[in-house]
């Protein structure tokens, strides 16, 4: 028998360098247009946290701020346990290369528990996976090879059409499979191309400068869906003379709402 | 001629202990049920780097995690900036008292240019201000008191009635009047009481835990809000097994989409 790490997980491997003190390696795999996939830097974030000897609970929320690139090569993590309180745990984090702090972060770790608890959004109304055609452009950007992306609406624009609406919803998992987990949810977070592509029909510079991530489901639920696809849908509300807002729903297969996400994003036009 | 203080300015009001150090303190006019009005220290945040002397642009995007009750007395506000981009700017905050950090937070500020502008969302429609009875709330939560409050959709529950809905809409402006500035703002984005009350029909413990507002608005669109009514909406997606998410708009009356905001919160039921 031959077992083979996954690509995702060697981008998120880090080595351990004292309490809260790591070290990772970008990937080619992973490469962004500039730098990494912000979702994977997000990723090694939850990762470093979750190994950390006092972390208690599971992620709830994150906010990862990209700062600069992260360079090829080599880059540390470092995360901080600030207060821990019966039933959540408040994290900061950043990631440095020798050129500075690229990427800082905060996040709250929780406890969940018995509490009416309902889901308050709906689940857009989609084809199956298996009726939509796997999409994943083989263009030049190698992080996205790394998912089966099946578009229901706004796929990526390959006509300088603009667009009216914003929203792109898509099936999505990972390829090859893999088990969902905190850390591909965080990743799955920012599986979206800039909303302005969609609204201007065109590429044009553009990058995430603020992520928050709200986790939903506990690892029991994640683990649940196996690796299946998620239904990842996504909207701008305002674009203002260079940022525009990005907000999005992770849905499992069966309408358990997983996580919803938003961002902000530069961009140049 | 008598100028007088707004009770909003003395709230975050700071005094200055070297570059990027201040201390303030609380008032009574701002308290919550534990601790002051969360809203107030974001704003305190915003004004203490507003006043950095490095500090370069607007408020773009702001998370404030709220860690633990800011006790009734003095608070130091740290801010940071940790790096500075041709445009845009990211920072790192911290509230702290004799007894710990109680608050973080990050911060991205930028300068934004001509570029390709749209407002994405649908401004609610709703009656004017001057239509909506003042709902202000006379009840033990003393921060209120300093709100204009007109609900459009989901007051305050008063009967013990479960609602279908999350969604609170209401017109609202600082009472006295003062003229909209960034951190007005940001104290606005978390102006709602908790989604979980207007579900449920009844008061349970709940706390903001995290709180993301991002700004769409320049200075000087804020000022021509002048010190009129906002329309503040907000509604959750999922409340699951002790935290909900909330999103929120905030629209000036003409239809200008000033801020998009989000924030997880801590619920007991």
């Amino acid at each position: 028998m031959t077992t083979t790490t996954h690509a995702f997980d060697t981008a998120i491997s880090l080595t351990d360098n004292g309490i809260g003190q790591h070290t990772g390696q970008t990937t080619p795999e992973y490469a962004n247009m500039v730098g990494p996939f912000g979702g994977v830097t997000a990723a090694a974030i939850v990762r470093a946290i979750e190994s950390h000897p006092e972390r208690i609970g599971e992620p709830v929320a994150l906010t990862v701020n990209y700062l600069a690139p992260v360079t090829d090569g080599s880059f540390d993590v470092v995360v901080h346990p600030v207060r821990t309180n019966r039933t959540n745990q408040h994290w900061t984090a950043e990631v440095l290369q020798q050129h500075g702090v690229t990427t800082t972060a905060t996040a709250v770790f929780g406890i969940r528990r018995d509490a009416w608890s309902d889901t308050q959004a709906a689940m857009p109304g989609v084809p199956d996976p298996e009726s939509v055609p796997d999409a994943t452009v083989p263009g030049p950007v190698p992080w996205m090879r790394n998912y089966d992306m099946r578009y229901v609406q706004g796929d990526v624009p390959t006509e300088p059409d603009e667009n009216a609406s914003s929203t792109t919803t898509l099936w999505v998992r990972a390829q090859p499979a893999r088990g969902l987990d905190f850390a591909a949810l965080a990743a799955l977070s920012d599986v979206f191309y800039p909303r302005v592509f969609l609204r201007r029909g065109a590429m044009v510079p553009a990058g995430t400068i603020s992520l928050t991530t709200y986790f939903h489901a506990d690892g029991a639920e994640l683990a649940a869906q196996g690796t299946d696809y998620v239904l990842a849908s996504a909207h701008a509300q305002r674009f203002a003379r260079g940022y525009f807002d990005q907000s999005a729903q992770i849905w499992g297969r069966h309408g358990a709402l997983l996580a919803t996400s938003h961002q902000i994003v530069y961009y140049k036009d």
